[in-house]
């Protein structure tokens, strides 16, 4: 028997009776819990300090407890999150297709709930209420285990949701938080067949990586992004400026954020060196040879600018920092080549004014999200409308982009007869 | 370098190009492929011939003998299912969902091709015809890796298959068998990853349990089949009867076969005895100890009948055979509860008039495919109108129960601006 069992069995049991509730049943507890995290808005805040505090005491860099920290601003943004998931439809029983048989059966194809998720994730506490709302609402259980700087923090959360659950009456045990912080519990959760229905790993490289060769049971990959913006000469260049910037400038430790850029030969003596001036002092470029000799010939340049010489590493590199590589290519043609061999098929973006250029790069561009003319900031279930997001799966098996609802839904057949036999 | 790694890169070289083509010209791929398989009928019946001679002499049984061998009315069968897919929509470019944020960002979801599949089955030759077809419309390339007894038979009809589009300049390397026979090859297809997308594993429970546990790449798990049907006193006993036999006889050795039949207590004397009737001299009976008490009280019972004990790994086991397990229930509450427990969520039916105990079943019941006074051999891409199958999922992630087109396709998001940044 392993550390789990007993949590697996009841998230399980929870599981089955909250498939079954119709939608009103659910937003009733979401809204228990809604309110209740407003309400115990300054014990999770005194628990979130406590967290802080040691991460600071241990030397955790100042981006890292950034992540960490609650504040009033990000609980609300937390009951907001919940709000909008009330707000959605019910994933469940939505019938997806339908059609008769020759022989008069009749089939259905419905959504039904995933079963039970668990997701291993790092330090950002609001994943813990995010993951919670959007598994409760697809009719799922979630075992949840955050990273150990959480700890009070996921503790304090995850208690006044069971507590508002259990105070309406909805299925408490239908989350629950995985805090022994052993490695073995890890490899408890990845080897559960028959209990767990998915895993979701959400963090850096090394956490997905160890997941994917330890599970036995299915796994969603997130988050890893090498982003590209390709530039076309008849791009407009003033939103071009705005738009690299933003994606890279906005929050550079997201995976979102643009890593590469590519600009077409007939574009870059003019863009270059324009977005140079933009970014200087704040953004160190990673050049190659030619986009290095057009900064080099280029005048006006502050003198806060930093370039240095892009290497192959460069190209397959996710900084998460103030950092970008340029390339210049001679073509369409080398932009998604190059796209398609470093990229992580997460959100890839053209600024064009050429629609066959826009339609090409959508077409042969193999990620999540292709972008024409915005930044790739916007891939995140929030912005898509989802209010609260899982991770961004970069897989293409099961889930794709910014999970929300739907990532916890599987389908069921349903087929009523009048006594068909096979022939 | 493995040796795969040729075949695993034109593959992927021929499926990039193979999911930008238009519907036009796959299906014209298609239906080269389909008239070729005609014209080459005699060559590939002569291959079979030696698959069916070496196996025979192997010791090969029988019933598998028969799932190996090809004849005139097989190659006909394979050439209709090429055809029904070639009918079908096309299952890439269709948009499933678009919106425009507050923004005005306009998202699109639409569906792209999966990529690289690859398919580890046993002895059915056609099996090779139907994962190609569907792999094919659906832009995908295909690694076949059939078993060694149809060899001969497999390479027959892949040098078919890539004559054919060869002829036609329509991507012959979109699909390869991995022939070498050896189990290193397997170990190669799993842990292919960023080369093959997704392996479904085809055939026996040691098959798709050694997948499952030796795979780095996606798994869809398939086939395994431990089906119930369920009667109540309200059933239409004529019809009930014909389903029962239907779903048991008519194909033993198929996933979709009846394995537990349960009887509910107000049923149980008048129906197990007459199914005793019907089934006896062609099915052995394992009955729990209330049918088994009925049936030693029921008169003019026919000399031929075979009644034994279950044991409770009766209720686990999938016999593939012509035993029948019996199980006289209490409740729907407990058929369900019974089903949940033991089947492998594949295909379940309840045979009743009632309204109430039909949705009850089809809501708690986990499974696939849900009936309610049908048989259960309709669980079939074929039957279902897919043209083709690639198996029968029986798990709930990416893919369930019948897997066609779909199950070979992923989404990708289309996000278009006009200088969008993120505040």
């Amino acid at each position: 028997m392993g550390n789990l069992d007993t949590v697996f069995a009841s998230l399980r049991e929870a599981q089955k009776a909250l498939a079954l509730v119709s939608r009103k049943e659910k937003d009733e507890g979401l809204r228990a819990v809604m309110k209740a995290i407003d309400a115990d808005r300054q014990a999770i805040l005194t628990a979130n300090r406590l967290d802080v505090e040691r991460a600071r005491a241990s030397g955790m860099k100042e981006a890292l407890v950034d992540r960490l920290a609650l504040n009033d601003k990000r609980i609300n943004e937390m009951i907001d999150g919940i709000d909008v998931v009330i707000r959605q439809d019910d994933p469940i029983g939505r019938v997806l297709d339908g059609w008769t048989l020759p022989n008069g059966l009749f089939i259905e194809k419905i959504t039904v709930p995933l079963g039970t998720a668990a997701i291993i994730y790092e330090s950002r506490p609001n994943v813990t209420v995010d993951a919670f709302c959007l598994a409760y609402k697809a009719g799922c259980a979630i075992l949840l285990r955050g990273s150990s700087a959480a700890l009070e923090s996921n503790r304090a959360l995850v208690t006044t949701m069971k507590r508002a659950l259990a105070e309406v009456n909805r299925f408490p045990d239908a989350v629950a938080l995985a805090d022994s912080g052993s490695r073995d519990e890890v490899d408890e959760i990845l080897t559960a067949r028959g209990q767990v229905d998915v895993v979701i790993p959400r963090g850096g490289r090394d956490l997905i990586r160890r997941v994917v060769d330890n599970a036995r049971v299915p796994v969603i990959e997130t988050g890893e992004g090498n982003c590209h913006i390709y530039v076309e000469p008849s791009a407009d260049f003033e939103s071009a400026l705005a738009i690299v910037e933003n994606a890279k400038i906005q929050k550079p430790g997201a995976c979102n954020a643009v890593e590469t850029l590519l600009v077409h030969r007939d574009a870059a003596h003019q863009f270059i060196p324009l977005l140079a001036k933009r970014l200087a002092g704040r953004v160190l470029l990673r050049c190659c040879d030619r986009s290095r000799a057009i900064l080099a010939g280029a005048k006006d340049l502050p003198a806060a600018l930093k370039v240095e010489a892009a290497a192959e590493a460069d190209w397959e590199t996710e900084y998460l920092d103030y950092i970008l590589a340029i390339k210049v290519v001679d073509t369409l043609d080398e932009a998604i080549s190059h796209i398609n061999r470093y990229g992580t098929k997460h959100s890839e973006a053209i600024l064009t004014n050429n629609l066959a250029s826009s339609q090409e790069f959508e077409r042969r561009v193999d990620a999540a999200c292709v972008y024409t003319n915005a930044s790739i900031r916007f891939t995140d279930g929030g912005q898509f409308g989802f209010g609260a997001e899982l991770g961004i799966s970069t897989q293409k098996f099961h889930a794709r982009g910014p999970m929300g609802l739907e990532a916890l839904t599987t389908i069921k057949y349903r087929v009523r007869g009048t006594g068909q036999i096979r022939e």
